[in-house]
């Protein structure tokens, strides 16, 4: 197996990202091709023992800034690590690419170098997200925020191919996200796509409120991308603003600050299971390849777990498993408006 | 002023009911009627020494129960103690309706019985939503799960003057939800109230992230009654499960559990920060009469608070600051759909 990493993509590249690929190919043993400024791939390479490794570099000359418009971006800069990858990717030189660079960039590259699966209306942004129970899968989380509710039947079928191909769950649980577990609950968009999913082979369980899908009460749980992106957001938010209370709170009298002292490997542990860095990047799922998309602040070891994601999805069989999915059952008519 | 309050609201009723009333009526000194089974009602007051406290029963032979369809227990049950309580604030008697009953047959009496403001196409729920920087406003919470772009405008009108009249905020920051701060982003609704809203007279901050939101970077937040219901529930899922999970790893070893025993008055403090039952009930903005909704776990403190939260919007001229706001900008036109 051979997995592109775009060597630009983090914020401090290209240190973490050159660190997590020798990590990757030290313990996993696939080959990882470095895309990117080839001098300075080479000057962080040699700051590693790479003796032995499957390492590789592709040299490309530009990168896709923030804040350009993705899609013109990927369009002006050819050389540009994401296209330069993506194109690997596309002639079947490779079978992943794992970026921690700006999503709507690799997002763009994805679509317009790689392309969808035929058959799929929209592809669709995940994220593994980590909860106590363990990671479940999460899509749409911010790619269209629009949707029709066969983009939802089209992510729950993808999200389950997910989770069982690159997370080893066996007959995914898949639900919707409503505001109420009935039938009848939910908006418009809601109550369309549960009759799609009930008529569907998918193990689908219904709809979930927050609180049974923070729970764990699903492996896959479809939604908007509007709603989904809300949703990752506010977990986010809520934690950091209750860590954030607690530890004012633990440092406003001497006898709490020390019990907040001898408490504190606990909530390293709370922290520690709920880092998305443990679990890899979010996926994008309907396009012809694997593609993982870390977070910018991504450290070496979270562009390892990144790879090691990529190498999952496609040992799995993931494209071709979503690919036969659809086939046995796509509600998505031809003379639908693409 | 008089009050109305639902005796036969709360999960337990009457108990928690009645002594909020006491409590209210006590603390406040404005007249209060207990509106349900006069027998229960009576033998509930029994127990509290209520001399010389502005308190009335007015008997009401029906219940509202839980499970049956809203509108159609409203229409069936005359002498229940939403409509009979309802219709008081109808014909003038009384000011506002606090009820700690169930969401949907409470918004179905308002509806049915009080009517919409002239003008208003949905009324929308609302909650003050607690937060470590004071309680903000967020609304539709869930009784419109589809909606328009006017919708929203009115949401952030009725909003902004509750939260001007009844919670004392000068010129609210006006805020919609989206994925993203920059006007150019969010969901097709959210892009076409943001229009509306850019051209209102009222003081509108642009879109906040969940981020924003949470830091209380803005006084009323609206969004559709979708997301603003998953929102809330999300808000609240995350943090039982954040605090299940420091409960967990604290018990886990003697020292961290020496420590979390040393720093529980700090948890204690957060959970009352975040206690939604300081700040009261959810209100039906929209409808001719002021209206609280109580969670049907209600305490008599909470009650209690419900009730100052109906006295503060009835003293602020909440109602005819809605009905002024629309009438200086309402962007829906006549001949739109009802």
């Amino acid at each position: 197996m051979r997995i592109i990493l775009d060597a630009m993509g983090s914020d401090s590249y290209p240190g973490p990202d050159v660190a997590g690929a020798v990590l990757a190919a030290r313990e996993y043993g696939d080959e990882i091709v470095l895309v990117g400024d080839q001098a300075k791939i080479r000057a962080e390479l040699a700051q590693h023992d790479v003796h032995g490794l499957p390492l590789s570099v592709k040299h490309a000359s530009q990168i896709v800034e923030m804040g350009e418009s993705p899609a013109q971006a990927i369009k002006a800069r050819p050389d540009s690590s994401v296209v330069v990858g993506m194109d690997l990717v596309r002639s079947g030189e490779a079978e992943a690419f794992v970026s921690a660079g700006n999503t709507g960039a690799v997002l763009a590259g994805a679509l317009l170098r790689l392309g969808r699966i035929k058959g799929i209306k929209r592809p669709g942004l995940t994220t593994p997200f980590p909860l106590p129970t363990g990671p479940i899968v999460l899509l749409d989380i911010g790619a269209n925020v629009d949707c029709r509710p066969e983009y939802l039947y089209q992510f729950a079928l993808m999200g389950s191919a997910y989770a069982e191909r690159a997370m080893g769950k066996d007959r995914p649980r898949v639900a919707i996200l409503s505001n109420g577990e009935e039938a009848g609950k939910g908006n418009a968009l809601v109550k369309e796509a549960f009759h799609l999913l009930a008529e569907s082979p998918l193990n689908f369980v219904g709809n979930v409120e927050p609180k049974e899908l923070f729970a764990g009460q699903a492996d896959v749980v479809v939604m908007d991308g509007f709603t989904g992106n809300i949703l990752v957001k506010s977990a986010e938010a809520v934690s950091k603003m209750l860590i954030g209370m607690i530890g004012k709170e633990i440092k406003s009298g001497p006898v709490t600050t020390l019990g907040g002292l001898l408490a504190k490997p606990a909530f390293g542990r709370v922290r520690a299971q709920l880092d998305p860095f443990n679990v890899g990047g979010a996926v994008l799922l309907g396009v012809k390849g694997v593609v993982i998309i870390g977070h910018g602040r991504s450290t070496g070891v979270a562009i390892k777990n990144a790879i090691r994601q990529a190498r999952l999805a496609v040992s799995g069989g993931l494209v071709p498993a979503i690919e036969t999915g659809l086939a046995a059952f796509n509600p998505v008519t031809e003379a639908e408006e693409s």
